[in-house]
């Protein structure tokens, strides 16, 4: 392999390295592969250029718009996975460490694409929560909106998941519509570069909306402002030196930070040797010890066990590790890889002498383990150490230091609560995990660790093989940890789309809310026309548009109709005397289930037309009996549309359904499906 | 008035002043009027108490015994306002100033206790945001929940709001179920300490939920970990200062800072002298200026009015700054009191010549103004100080110094883009307002300035009198904003909450779900029983207790006689060709109302029993269709259980409606009223 360049990508131009340059080398040869150098990059032009043409390019597109980009881009690199992962094994890791990282980070952009179209507008407004009613007759009214950020997002990215570290930061980042600024740990940049440079080939995003440092990050921290956000994956004495820096401390940048972590996984009480939940266990820390030689933030590092089975499971997990063949990540029988780098290597095996002295080694020893197809020196191999604690109470080191490679501790435990104390003991992790198949054990492990962690994985033989692994982020959910993990929170679905939006309290009249939101709310104008609104295609129906329909008198004819008709003789409708004695009712009553009905024959277009499908109701609520002789009469109003597809798209309307005296009996959002 | 001793209340003790002492003045008359010094207090062992007392004591609670705690607390304030008021005065606040600041605080309990019942759990675990399925087969799941944080919350207060301050914080951080340390700014302290003491002579809070520090915060901030929360209100270099704590940093302690803010507000292009919305303008204006002598971070900084109207502006705010009589706050003719103190007036004063230099003062000359009933140099009196800007585009300190007394700076703008450019140029600010009619412009002073705000107020005509105001920070809206505000957000309902809660996220089997949450989830284990579940008292009703259904087939004859009787006459129902050529039918279906009929007829359980009402239902989906000759089956299953008084609860089922094929058609969840 020839040396690689690594390029800068810096206001539209790549920008080869320059300054003081840096030489990488093969984690598994020890070969040098790449050079990088950001001495020829002007930062100030950088974020510039992100804040001047990357913004108000994504600003002008709708979360739809963004989330389909997403979907391109995930399709994009896809179609292009092979050439990654023959980048990546030169940086130790397996083809299976390259699915986590390499697919792992495609899947974030899927999902991202995917819950963007559900769960956001296609709009460029966010509405977070509900409506707050802030006056008594409705004339003024609170709701939450959220607007993206008009400065830049600089993604600080660890050495480990070179490629999912910038998708997952990139996905919420986008959809948000904010541009953001790369810089990969230098250690592994030679794949984020390739992967980057396919994002720019692929053409797929607007000018300025990524850009990537390939190499030190020079003064660009000092250029940003509160419209900016610095995410940081990393060590601890990294991100202490960042959240310190004065600059942005002055200028209120935001600092989301994911670190260092000494997460626990428990085996719980219920699980005994022999059971499911024993073998997913040993199955998982092993997994979790050698997947991506323990280069994991997420990876288990403590190992919880009743102090009955600790043999038992020490004797379980060596057994796997025993059979577990380290080496050269592209030969077939390799198993676990190398660590990233040489300096990492030390680094790991300075870490282990430090938990030595409190934990006794059970398995791995630093010397005479042999490598597969590799040479041990040139090459950054460790085997998997595991170590046992006799006294996990006294212990310090083993609930503070992270060895980040394949380490990790056994430690015997009384009962639930001694566990949970231990695992709390990491000082707020990213992820615990518990073996169980016990609710009341589940919901102790909530409230006793829940405030110490991040996540909460369990897992039993009904979780089986969907289980989608203790150290996997999703992007369903959050990641992130309080304490020495950081105190951060990324991805969680929308959760971390907000971290690159602004929030703000919107307080007005009904008026301005829609026109602000476009979605009608109560007390807003109503239009009101000689067309029907259910003849209007989506685009042309107008929101706020309203029929008030003719009236219709309910009768105690109806009400026993429909009770006959339906089976529902519920006595709240047939018993006078039994109906009267409730306390929510006058006497006997029309069902609920008629009153719907009703209002829905009152306002329906009978003969084909733009609607083709009443498919949904929400927030359906009862206000006021309705008795005997009641009349009914109801308003319908164009609320909300989302277009879904080129043919049809679904219409949010409001109903009102109203008695003789203008009181409203029944409110409720119904959904229909309209033809383009 | 005799020396007021100011004590701490530390682990359950009150604390008389110690080590160093401060003596604070009346800000009206200029005599002594407290004392206060923490050296006699230990702040380790008062964080010890907080975490081992206080913490486990809230804790037990649910967050619905937490709301009916601070309702209580509520009333029992609110029947102690005069004397708090009596107090208040001292402070320069007059009567009305100090509604905001009492009335204000008492409010947000109020409505925190009302959230609390209404918006969060009977339960110690919180659920937050939907069930994500993380599988195809749904056996497994992601549910994010929430818990309180087992640290303690030090809320370090501003001097401006005595009591609003103080309780804003201590509403969300109690219904977390976190206990706090307050500490209140010196300079009106009595004030805080008079309702502190009132709080605990109640006896409403367990012991260690609440504490005081009358006096400086000591080492208590080096006491703190990654499980404790800093909330601070002040100035943006206090708030810098403790950012930097290399403590801190290294613990990860959650930090929300609300801090410096150039307010602006923003007469719309739409509203021309002689509108109701320049009227309205001009009186908020005034009020923003004079109301608590302008000490408050939401007042109006910046006036921006267009070019066209700069002059009449400037005249219609003088005239009622002319009107405005300053003086004791005691007397009913003054409606504008004194600063907080001596210091706070020498401050503004010389916040004042930095802006001169950029602006002409048409209001207000500092010397020879008015002082009613007070000596004018032993209070801390200054006149309202209006100014005008004639290059706004060319200031740099009218955007960036704040002057926290009644002074305001006119400037004119060209059109609504160059407006929201001037408002965006103070770097990020708690609140602008903009007065006007249109939606339009409304939206876009949401798209141009939301991200530079965490609130935008919109007032007109519209709103009215039913408008809360441009200062007012409500507890169900965010408080808080970016950049130079601080980044913080505090209220916002329950949002604010979470700031002293952990998130989790929770990946599980539904059965583990289920436990932790109490909740039924979809895939769970279901408990079928010989009780119907309708005749089980809300106590007896176990979730999961589900019904199956006997079955019932539909005919055409019913969709007919459904069409007929209810008037829903739709195509789709009674046309076979038209409804075959719909893209979701394959010929005529049964109407969804029919579907949620008949399946009521199928569950309800006729006689008088312990189900008293249908009072809603949730999240309704159609997801096949029902053709004429398909059989229903229904299954109901008891989801989740709210007590909501001492006679009846209510009760959320999961309903789904199923075919021949075991196919689900529809499903919903079902809000029944139930009794004990």
């Amino acid at each position: 392999m020839s040396l690689l360049s690594l390029n800068s990508y810096a206001a539209g131009r790549w920008i080869a390295p320059a300054g003081k340059t840096v030489r990488l080398k093969s984690a598994v040869s020890g070969a040098e592969i790449a050079e990088l150098g950001s001495g020829g990059v002007d930062f100030q032009a950088m974020a510039a250029h992100a804040r001047q043409v990357g913004g108000p390019a994504l600003r002008r597109m709708t979360f739809h718009d963004r989330a389909f980009m997403l979907k391109a881009l995930a399709q994009h690199l896809n179609e292009r996975r092979e050439a990654l992962y023959e980048l990546s094994y030169e940086t130790g890791a397996t083809r299976a460490d390259s699915q986590i990282d390499i697919d792992g980070g495609i899947g974030t952009l899927f999902v991202y694409a995917s819950k963007g179209r559900r769960e956001m507008p296609d709009d460029t407004v966010y509405v977070d929560g509900a409506l707050e009613p802030l006056s008594r007759s409705g004339g003024f009214v609170g709701q939450h909106v959220a607007t993206p950020l008009t400065g830049v997002a600089v993604h600080i990215n660890a050495f480990n998941f070179p490629v999912w570290g910038m998708l997952e930061k990139l996905a919420p980042t986008l959809l948000a519509g904010m541009p953001a600024i790369v810089k990969p740990a230098s250690q592994t940049a030679w794949l984020t570069e390739a992967c980057f440079r396919m994002m720019v080939e692929s053409e797929l995003l607007p000018e300025g909306a990524v850009q990537l440092v390939a190499g030190s990050a020079g003064d660009l921290l000092d250029r940003l402002t509160g419209q900016d956000v610095v995410s940081f994956t990393g060590s601890a004495a990294t991100a202490a030196m960042l959240r310190g820096n004065r600059h942005l401390i002055a200028q209120s940048v935001r600092f989301v930070a994911e670190q260092d972590s000494l997460n626990a996984s428990i085996l719980g009480p219920d699980a005994t040797p022999g059971s499911a939940e024993f073998d997913a266990f040993v199955r998982e820390v092993h997994r979790e010890m050698t997947a991506k030689a323990g280069q994991k933030c997420t990876a288990i590092r403590r190992i919880l066990v009743p102090d009955a089975h600790r043999e038992a499971v020490v004797e379980a997990v060596a057994e796997r590790l025993r059979k577990t063949v380290v080496g050269n990540p592209r030969s077939e029988s390799v198993r676990m890889g190398a660590l990233a780098s040489l300096a990492q290597r030390d680094d790991v095996m300075a870490r282990v002498a430090e938990l030595a002295g409190e934990a006794r080694q059970v398995f791995g020893n630093g010397d005479g383990f042999s490598v597969a197809d590799a040479d041990a020196r040139a090459g950054a191999f460790v085997p998997p150490m595991l170590f046992v604690a006799d006294d996990p109470d006294g212990a310090e080191r083993l609930h503070a230091v992270e060895a980040f490679g394949p380490v990790a501790t056994v430690m015997g435990y009384r009962d639930l609560d001694h566990a949970l104390a231990l695992a709390n003991r990491g000082g707020g992790s990213l992820v615990a995990s518990v073996f169980t198949r016990d609710p009341q054990v589940a919901r102790q492990a909530v409230l006793g660790a829940g405030a110490h962690h991040g996540r909460l994985y369990f897992a039993n033989r009904d979780t089986g093989k969907e289980a989608t692994g203790h150290g996997s982020p999703l992007p369903h959910m959050v990641h992130g940890g309080p304490g020495r993990a950081g105190g951060g929170e990324e991805l969680g679905g929308i959760r971390g789309v907000m971290h690159y939006m602004q929030r703000t309290a919107v307080q007005a009249s009904p008026d301005l809310v829609a026109g602000i939101t476009r979605r009608w709310v109560p007390g807003a104008a109503t239009l009101e026309k000689d067309t029907h609104p259910f003849r209007l295609a989506f685009g042309a129906l107008e929101i706020g548009h309203t029929l008030w329909t003719g009236e219709r008198q309910v009768s105690l004819d109806d009400i026993e109709h429909f009770a006959r008709f339906t089976g529902d003789t519920f006595y709240a409708h047939m018993d006078e005397a039994a109906a009267a004695a409730n306390p929510f009712f006058p006497g006997r009553v029309a069902h609920g289930y008629l009153i719907l009905s009703f209002a829905a024959g009152l306002f329906v277009d009978p003969e084909p037309g733009p609607v083709l499908a009443n498919y949904g109701l929400d927030n359906l609520r009862f206000m006021e009996p309705v008795s005997p002789g009641d009349t009914l009469k109801v308003r319908l109003t164009a609320k909300h549309k989302t277009r879904r597809n080129e043919e049809y798209g679904e219409v949010r309307w409001d109903v009102g359904v109203y008695n003789q005296d203008g009181k409203q009996v029944a409110g409720y959002e119904l959904l229909t499906m309209n033809a383009m």
